[in-house]
């Protein structure tokens, strides 16, 4: 009965892969100077986005970063049937106030700075099934109001370690096509020529080459790691798991992409990876690249270890990536959010910070 | 291409409807002394299940609750194609921790209440799709965790107002099954005779006549209500909409209903539902049943309100419902665990309190 190709024990290769049709980040002030900060759609100047708190600028974020993705495809939020969205508040808050305005049918996650990888997947596999024509994936992060949900009040000033990673400020929206009819045909219609996603332009960006192909959905990763500020330790034998999974369920190496990027191992988590991959007898070195080291700049905005956070791979993703998969510049890319999973709470009574991460297979068609 | 059916705004109906094969509750000492005690698969003498802190107790009831649904079923946590868990703590830590050793690739969720909904929609939506044989949903609460995620430290003695419910320690899991084999063959092969779930015996108890033939995916519902104190109040508008959402979306009306099962509304939040539901035409009350009013006893061990937690819907759905449906004394059920999206942060920015439900339709079969 299935339509699709379950792959191994954690892999599905869509059989009618769906698309991404539109992609939309809203950012804050710093990541708007970091090397992306032109390809970003909506920048903010404060950080706050005309809201009172963290939490409310953060959820106005997810909020306009879904608005964006739907109006570039020029969709209704009643075309959509069903959202997946995330945030790493506690109770993901961030979600609930954000997108509640949309009135879309939804599906609350939590995956830390994974969920992104997590509202793709369900996405493409909702959209994969018949289960609705579009599908919106939505994530963010705030370092206003993860600072105050992890760490310490911003007023204390207190001393970051170097493994230590800084919350991106930004909402990436994901809107997910089922595959059955020709959307290379409706956005040739619809836009000027070809597509001109991530151009930043005020008109039609909708995307008509990228899709899903496939997903490796990630498990929990445990190697006893204890220590919350180095997030990039953490999570590295979670991307491990799921790159090598991901290897082995659809029978490829490294060299059947052009590109393999992880959310936010950071600086310290990258080299830790590497070792990871090459003790499973790969070598990824020259295809790497993680959203947390790609979206600030290392030596002109001091971040320590790298970007990190919801929102970090889902704005990188959405601006710096889709538009190279749009224009065929890379072909295949494994796109790997890794999330490390703990709370304060975890934290005081002493257990350690697991990982997880989950692969999507995005392919130029 | 779609297998399924997409009905109305929200809704699905599966064609090959997936199964619940299996169902396992474990509950602490107080829920163990109410109507449903001698139906829990386990109760806890002391609410710590052997753990040191409230969280890792939440964790541990996890643990034992797949365990024992995976054991009733007789399959191998690798047979398991994914999971679909949460819980009410920040950052979803009881169900990282709980469900880490399983190593089932998985899907965190949040949705507050409603997240035994969610997890069941989402396992049978992956299941019907045929992204695997089974699929596992679980989810917890524990009064202990709760209270300090959201009240007051258990030790103020604080006193609780009447429109307030008592957090179910409890976590029900559910094994879902693809409809492509035959289930009822299975299970009269290994069982003796017909399906004795929620007997509370120690051999198998597999059910085969229960499924999941479709879901109405609920939207956040706010009404504008801020007392986090009167949870009912707040999730019963969710629960209105899902339910005539359902109605329409599946041409149906209660009459087509053995019971329409609300998750915990409690005794305030179920006198505003049948009014909220009584304004769009429909009259539940006598199909209506709440399984915070079900879990404990209102004259000898009073909770106010009635139970609540995502524990509180699971571990009902578990122990008192699914042997109906299997037993065919019910032939068709509305399911629709509800909501409230809050958090402490939201509660003291000043925000309000919306809901959300999710519906389930299980049918004897």
């Amino acid at each position: 009965m299935s339509i699709n190709q379950i792959r191994g024990s954690q892999s599905i290769i869509f059989r009618e892969a769906p698309y991404i049709v539109s992609a939309a980040s809203v950012v804050g002030a710093k990541e708007s100077h970091g090397p992306l900060g032109k390809l970003f759609d909506m920048c903010g100047e404060d950080d706050l986005f005309g809201a009172n708190t963290w939490e409310e600028a953060e959820s106005t974020m997810q909020k306009e970063a879904c608005v964006l993705a739907i109006g570039k495809a020029r969709v209704k939020a009643e075309e959509i049937r069903y959202l997946f969205g995330g945030d790493l508040l506690r109770q993901g808050i961030a979600t609930s106030m954000g997108v509640e305005a949309l009135q879309i049918p939804m599906f609350g996650l939590y995956g830390a700075c994974s969920t992104s990888g997590e509202a793709l997947a369900l996405s493409a596999m909702s959209a994969a099934a018949g289960y609705g024509n579009y599908m919106l994936a939505v994530t963010s992060s705030h370092f206003g109001s993860a600072e105050k949900e992890f760490r310490f009040p911003l007023g204390y000033a207190s001393q970051r370690p170097l493994s230590a990673h800084w919350t991106v400020t930004g909402s990436g929206a994901f809107l997910v096509k089922a595959a059955d009819e020709n959307p290379e045909q409706e956005a040739d219609d619809e836009a000027d020529g070809e597509g001109d996603a991530g151009e930043n332009d005020t008109g039609v960006s909708r995307m008509s080459h990228v899709r899903i192909a496939g997903v490796t959905v990630g498990k929990i990763v445990d190697y006893g790691l204890k220590d919350s500020q180095n997030m990039g330790a953490c999570m590295a034998p979670a991307a491990m798991d799921t790159i090598v999974r991901n290897f082995l369920d659809m029978d490829r190496t490294e060299e059947d992409y052009d590109r393999i990027i992880t959310g936010d191992l950071g600086y310290v988590g990258q080299s830790i990876l590497f070792d990871l991959v090459r003790g499973k007898g790969y070598d990824i070195r020259k295809k790497h690249l993680d959203c947390g080291m790609t979206i600030f700049d290392r030596e002109t905005q001091d971040t320590h270890a790298g970007g990190s956070g919801c929102g970090c791979a889902a704005v990188t993703l959405a601006s710096f990536v889709l538009p190279k998969l749009e224009s065929g510049e890379w072909k295949r890319v494994l796109f790997v959010p890794t999330g490390a999973l703990m709370s304060t709470v975890s934290y005081n009574e002493g257990a350690s910070v697991p990982g997880i991460a989950h692969g999507i297979v995005l392919e130029h068609r």
